[in-house]
């Protein structure tokens, strides 16, 4: 038993939070979070099997909206609580364990807190990080949660063949240029969507894209998609709704596969609004189908094998959105649904 | 080789047809369609594999309003062409034939024309009739492409597994009537919507579902459906679309799959309703799969040997609502789209 795990009388450190202030209708502002000063015990409770994690990178996801809004049911993941401490996927160190399979020092990624210390009373769910030879915040994206995501999505979901077309919209985001480039390593011929010039431009230059365009400057999305898909599309990666999806179901192929990976414009709309060519499914008998990647978190570790070497190999490229310090971690969040994030967003927490 | 296939001078019949006079926008009235009196010969031309059929019955199904409207692009069946006579699924016998596989008296069922006679070109996509001890008219429904499209939707995309909730929307139309009765069959728990007390009744008494509501007397779908499905929906077999849809989603269970068969209350609209509740296909990892049933009529046969089964056997009941007459025919294809009929509607044009 290390000393950590004894429960015995241990400094208090100080432990800066970002807490959610009130549930949120509509668009988030920085103001429905605060980032307070608390305290952690660098210890477990005695006999228990709890970790206390010091976090490194903490990560800003679009799903995160949902869970600022308070559902009566909610179906895959809970909702924040006001007053409580915003949760979310990082890496962390663990700095205490009473857990027989996490010692003091262990590098991990799981559901951690926006907070430098946090204790998890069980940290079953956590991963172990097996390459911590490649920059540990790309278990923020690539090599966690959103990485898996555009995996699961592409492969288990969608299951592209060699030759077919692919477009991704937000393909600059976490889960986009992941899916992009996996699509490349399959065959596949692949265009992007995103919000700028330079994203357009990253997607052409560094993520091996065929082609990408700013559907900020296309006055006729179906139009826009016509022109890079003539042929049509046989896969579209779903990340944002609205009316990109509303023009995608006019230009898809038959037996054509959409994975819904999300919906981000839609996620501050008090009214969502729906796709009006539902009619396409029927004619051109698609495929729409949802997915939750911690359903698959079970492959994880053969996940991470593979992108590893991807990785060390040069056939995936990967870029990230750094903020740095918990301070700036609210605007980084809301960031994602202006667009104003260049690649993964993430927050440096502390030095590794 | 026939006398009638012999291209000699035959006798002209009369042949009554109801032909499209313009294309529609919104509503269809039967002022867009017309019942004229052209001739036809009973003969095929010299050399030629075609085939002259007299029709017996003819089906109105709801995919007709859709032929109504001039596309650009048609995906699954071809525009109706104004001044043209309608076409449509129909059980026909062939009055001369100078095709190998079909001979004069031939039973037969197939793509035909809303008249009393139909020169078919290339008979090659029809199907002979090996049941003509059922009700021949029977085969423009439950042994022809509306019970086929029951069936491929339910087992092919669907796939029901006993002890599954399945609803059923339009479930005592020429489909849905089908569709709960194989869910039964197979072991599920299923209830139907449809449009008046007496279709609901005709559900629970006559087709045997579990439990059927009047979605017209419902002024909260969501509660209905709560209300029948307290465990939610595994499978959602989709006639309908519009609110029904939306409100589905919300009660939908995990890993949930919606054949989308038909969207009837969106055919007549200008701008179609988008389900607002798309987000749930996410959180409930959702399958929505569209089908077309004629990429499945390579089975065809296997499927009408099932159905006769069932039929003999009892184990499946059919109600039909027979229009007597082409001149009733435009107003039953139209009221399809307010509900009018009950059951399966066709029109009989001829005595067998």
């Amino acid at each position: 038993m290390t000393a950590a795990a004894a429960g015995d009388v241990h400094e208090e450190m100080l432990n800066r939070r970002v807490i959610l202030k009130r549930y949120v209708t509509g668009f988030p502002s920085e103001d429905d979070m605060e980032v307070v000063t608390g305290t952690a015990r660098l210890a477990v409770p005695t006999g228990s099997t709890a970790v206390v994690l010091r976090n490194l990178y903490v990560s800003c996801d679009p799903y995160m909206r949902g869970r600022m809004t308070k559902h009566e049911d909610p179906t895959y993941v809970p909702d924040f609580v006001p007053g409580e401490v915003l949760t979310a996927f990082g890496v962390s160190k663990v700095v205490a364990s009473g857990h027989p399979g996490f010692a003091v020092g262990d590098l991990v990624w799981g559901m951690t807190g926006w907070e430098e210390y946090t204790l998890v009373p069980n940290p079953a769910l956590f991963f172990k990080i097996n390459h911590p030879e490649i920059p540990l915040s790309y278990y923020t994206g690539v090599l966690g949660m959103p990485g898996m995501t555009a995996y699961v999505g592409l492969f288990h979901v969608a299951k592209p063949k060699k030759g077919e077309y692919v477009f991704v919209s937000a393909a600059s985001g976490a889960v986009g240029q992941i899916v992009g480039q996996l699509a490349k390593l399959t065959g596949c011929y692949v265009v992007g969507s995103a919000g700028s010039d330079e994203k357009v431009n990253l997607l052409k230059t560094k993520f091996g894209f065929d082609e990408a365009f700013n559907y900020k400057k296309e006055a006729d999305l179906n139009a826009a998609l016509k022109r890079h898909f003539p042929e049509g599309i046989d896969i579209y990666f779903e990340n944002v709704g609205g009316a990109m999806l509303d023009s995608v179901l006019l230009n898809m192929r038959l037996r054509g596969r959409i994975p819904v990976c999300g919906l981000i414009s839609q996620y501050n709309l008090e009214q969502p609004e729906g796709p009006r060519n539902l009619f396409c499914v029927i004619t051109k008998r698609l495929r729409m189908e949802g997915f939750i990647v911690t359903d698959h978190f079970g492959e994880y570790h053969k996940f991470e094998e593979e992108m590893a070497g991807y990785l060390k190999e040069g056939k995936i490229t990967y870029i990230e959105d750094v903020a740095e310090g918990l301070e700036k971690a609210p605007a980084a969040l809301i960031g994602l649904y202006t667009g104003r994030n260049v690649g993964k967003q993430l927050v440096k927490v502390a030095n590794e």
